[in-house]
């Protein structure tokens, strides 16, 4: 079985790799093709993983291509896990809406919306290469942000993509956490967006968790305000923080000596000497503070559901179908479904908290509009999608703001210079 | 036929005796009830109203009373104008608001919550009042903010309400003034909440403006964006200047010398004092600095339409029925009503434009928490509509604000003081 | 103002001229044009229309085609009744269904369907005509089955029809009978398909009728049972014989010496005869006989309410658009409506009797294969059709009977008989 | 563990028993609590199930009692297998409706509405006592009709229910025999009502089936016209034969010696003279011929899935909530779900074949009126009930049935007898 990972210059593609040898049993992976159109970090990648996977006993074999057909067809899983314009683009999605007085955060918010107008076409192109040279292959894209990525494949291409994030499984950890219980034995109603999202209805093993255990588990949360919390009777995506703590948010990032994406600059410069190290088969340590691990996990989740056709219960970004009545039927949520080989298949659910439904429906409304942007190129539709965005919102900040964000971004999106 | 006006204090009282002499022969009115709790300014109107009605030549019989049942009881239209706390207890709704940096305006934001929190539970007081000694009359409300009321009146009661507002009529009259044709021969779909809603598909004499048309007709709306209109494809509500032009909206209003409250109560002295004047018979100079007028035409149209069964393409707040799928079912919405005998039945309408539906959740949301609060006078469902509300949203700052805002109503909102 | 009479070799076009004639002031036409491919009926309707028109002080002048592009070019309304196989063609639709002992009826059960597909090609012809010559014109459509060719209409044109049907009056004129009241003043729910229908919350000048009264106004409806009616809490189209009454009709229709389309055929001979006596210029007698008038009352309605913007409440079959939510969306369906310029607003309405949504339903899946199966000419779809007709179901009885249908209509279906 | 088995005198009772000591590595049970109402069967009952488990090993305790809360208290799982009337009873159910020409069947048409009326009060009063008793308890219901039955306790309980039929497994089991595949391997959509479904979109190890592979699955169906299936693109459940072929089926049932609950008469003496035979300890011959086998692995098969938390692909009755948007939200539909320890939630699905959702309203709208009656024994509510059903619909047939029906069960039915 062969595995594709595009954008494997990712700093996380050993945690991958070394997932993929531990499942072995399960799924039995014999060839890993490694693709990236950078070919220098695509290179240093390939000979850092081969080492990698020797040291560890694993009998990988390893290909590398710049070449997105070659690297997708025959593919039972095309795992996407790619950075267009790297960390380099993405201090500017920082630092941009910060400079306007606005939350500068890589998926959220204004930030998160030059992210997207950058990343679906680029992942609507390997998604139509899937579909022509490796049709039952599943995607498994982990590329943020990962519900507006989900929604572009959907309306362009007939491709199997599974849109994941580490976010899925927190009420799972949390209450773990909390309540000294196994996470496999956490269920949940989880409605919402991607890192926009609320998870309630939780019981362990069966059993619905007693509103003093609840009140434990919103206490994992952190980053919301554990009164907040409770008044709204569920547990929320830490991202939320960006919406309910606004001010407080902007202040810390205005003063924020850099930001999360200038951090990580310094970090990936650190790693990946310590990956084109040909003396070295180790993972760096510098990767523990690089963050965002996890995923993995719920990429080999999600395989192993489809490959082993294992009934599976877990969270991803699909096509709403009704489950929210008040959002579109094709609008992509982040839910909890059925993973098994046919697929997955969202769960239908108890309404979301009543507090929340209204936030849901604009940020989604917003996404809507950036897919159409992205897709059209208009420069339109782009004003309507920050105008859109209850972190925007204003006309008068956002035309502006949109301008530079276009400008500082023009080598990535050539629909929006043309004509 | 006998109205009760409640709320018979307001200054807009005189411009509805007015209007129900000029179309006495469509709406036989012989009994006008007036009705106020607040009886000096219930007698200075009484007294005045029949020095202007003799003036006019009108032959009304004019009723006084304190008492909800006596005023109610018998009539076949129940006008509503109250405003609780007065043109007082808005200043302060403009005011705290203000000062924490948010809009500060009478029905829009955290002003109009408080305004909803004293006003709900005043409606819903005479809405069962007027079920139970006057079951076939209509309520015929003008009391804002209008949209929240009427979802509260429909929850709690079994009462006929028509919700109005001036602003239903915009769109016709902003058609007329830019092309110079006849409103009447203006329809349009018409979809939002109060205060919160758009128009489109406009057509005059059923042929659709052109794009140049509809261009001029955008021109008339002058508190939006003409840019921002053009891109969204509707005309919009004045009060879409409070979402799409917050931050200068709150700079204005925070440089402002004087709340429009605070002005109002100047006025309304100077009003007051012609009323009171028993030689006096016309209506004062000082209310054409008033502003408002314009709901007596709605209101009387309303009634025209209901007593004379002659169907009426008309604006109005009514339970939405599925007409909007993205708002439940029984959300109060501001649309494009069919109005006769038989009461208002909202019309279908095409989707509204595709970058405001979730602005529109978003405060309905808010609405819904809010007429929950109102019903219930639970702070935490307070805290919670504040935190929907897109104006507001920061929990940090709706917290001490929601505080602030209460105490100052205290004497208003004995709910939220029990225990 | 130019009006094209398409199928004007009705037998029923005198009557709608007389109706022209008597509301020229509302309606002010100058033209009108007769089409139809019959040519030899269409100049026996020419000459009589003329002698009949002169001989009340009509004015009209009157052309004759049978070109559609002529007919319909530079007309603000095109009337179209067309019955394509004539009379000739029903009474097979009559016959074949009862030879399988089944309803078979014009509009209703096996019958309808063949009329159907036959009907459907034609009228898309007919729209798509419009659509290209006299894009701003309505087409005002009385031929059967109404519904089902505006649904397709709907689904292959964008040109503007109103679906009309005389029973949408029946509530107002059953009410008016029972209650001695102007049926102008009676209001109701209508929720349903043509000739599948129920009125319910039946007002009078706005006023609720009583039980009592309920029950006398079921009593007019006559062919269903008035036990059945009060159970259901609706009046219901007399259509609904052949559903609630299916072995009665069935016998009364297998032992009838003749079916209805037999003795008009026979009438309309009579008919002819004196339409073509170039003596005569009155209104045959055998015309009272023949049945099925008050098409043209509501026809003219409805172009008075367009070409005066004037308001009207009206029944005619527009899509769902979530008013029926057991329906889809684009579904077309018989309902309440405002009609003005802008066109016809199907209105919100409380739901049905809760024992018939599901009967409801069922017609209105065998109306959408039906209306597939004539824009296709698929014999799989036409067969799915069948079987999905709640009157005929059984696949042992469809299959057979569709044969000898598609046979016997072999000439008026083409494309059920390609390849 | 305890298990409680309600109406623990059926037949079935030593299947349940084989099967839960088959699994007991995963379900744990320790006491097996017979209950039944009929103490003689009851009795016969209990000495053979402990005669059976000694016989096989089994070391469970068993108890016997008439008593529901002493059955229900303490329950982990109450199944619940009750036939109120006995197979006497369904004889009725049977010949009375064969006499009036319709379909004369357990669960189908007039036959299965008559089992309902007995069933849901009964099965309401289990659920009842489980709330109150047991109240984390799971009903594992394969009472018939099992979907009527269902919405009747969600209608009128909050007692956790899952109601099963061993028709869920169909498509796999057709699948398997057609393609010579593990049915373990199959997933399909599902979507219907109990005895009126459709399967598609079937999966083999996540491959969607050819076309080919397709027919050869339809071919396993049996009991619906190949051709038919074809052109639906489903497979259907066999009950499917009595809408799709009801005068062949009218015919043979008209025409048959005896009818299935006459022949069951007869194999459950037989069959019970074998358990009471204190010497033997072996399943009696005669079950084979019983049929009706199934249910057991199903039951079992949930109870595993909920006790050990394992995800798993099942077909169930439960709650729409948006799934089927031509039915209401809260109607019990039978489709996939995901099981697990939280409970039964189902699935999105792709919407069902084109030709069968009206069928399936139709039913649908029959089933609620049913369990209308059902729980207020309202006559009124019964004859809608009849006449909404696709199977008899016709007024003057159902009124006389149903007074004969109610006639011939009036000991079960008190309320329709009261007053």
């Amino acid at each position: 079985m062969k595995i594709a990972i595009v954008g494997a210059g990712s700093s996380y593609t050993p945690e991958l790799v070394f997932k993929l040898g531990e499942t072995a049993s399960r799924l039995p992976v014999t060839e890993i093709m490694l693709m990236d159109t950078d070919e220098k970090r695509l290179s240093v990648m390939g000979g850092f993983c081969r080492r990698y996977a020797k040291s560890l006993g694993y009998a990988f074999a390893f290909g590398e291509t710049a070449d997105l057909k070659e690297a997708v067809a025959g593919a039972r899983f095309v795992v996407t896990q790619i950075r267009i314009g790297g960390n380099r683009a993405r201090t500017g999605d920082e630092k941009i809406p910060i400079a306007h007085g606005l939350i500068g955060q890589e998926t959220t918010g204004a930030g998160g919306f030059m992210k997207a107008l950058r990343t679906v076409p680029a992942m609507v192109e390997i998604a139509k290469s899937v579909e022509e040279h490796a049709p039952e292959a599943w995607i498994i894209n982990y590329a943020n942000p990962t519900g507006i990525v989900a929604e572009g494949v959907h309306r362009a291409t007939k491709a199997k993509i599974a849109g994941l994030c580490a976010g899925g499984m927190f009420p799972a950890l949390w209450t773990a956490a909390a309540l000294g219980v196994p996470a496999e034995s956490v269920r949940y109603d989880y409605a919402g967006l991607n890192h926009m999202n609320f998870a309630y209805n939780i019981t362990v093993g069966g059993r619905a968790v007693t509103e003093a255990e609840m009140e434990k588990i919103m206490g994992q949360v952190g980053s919301v305000d554990f009164g907040l919390l409770k008044k709204i009777g569920a547990v929320a995506s830490p991202y939320l923080q960006y919406y309910f703590h606004t001010r407080k948010a902007v202040e810390h990032m205005a003063n924020a000596p850099s930001t999360r994406g200038e951090q990580v600059l310094g970090l990936e410069a650190e790693i990946f000497a310590a990956y084109a190290d040909e003396t070295n088969s180790q993972l760096p340590q510098a990767l523990h503070r690089r963050g965002g691990g996890g995923y993995s996990e719920i990429a080999i989740g999600v395989m192993d559901a489809i490959y082993n056709n294992t009934d599976r219960f877990m969270v991803a970004n699909v096509p709403n179908r009704g489950v929210l009545p008040f959002l579109p039927e094709d609008a992509v949520i982040e839910t909890a479904c059925l993973v098994n080989a046919a697929g997955l298949k969202n769960l239908t659910l108890d309404p979301p908290p009543k507090a929340v439904w209204g936030l849901i429906s604009a940020v989604k409304n917003y996404e809507q509009l950036a897919v159409d942007a992205a897709l059209t190129g208009s420069r339109d539709t782009a004003l309507l999608a920050l105008v859109a965005h209850p972190l925007i919102r204003d006309y008068d900040i956002a035309k502006p703001l949109l301008d530079e964000l276009l400008e500082a971004n023009k080598q990535y999106l050539p629909k929006f210079f043309e004509g």
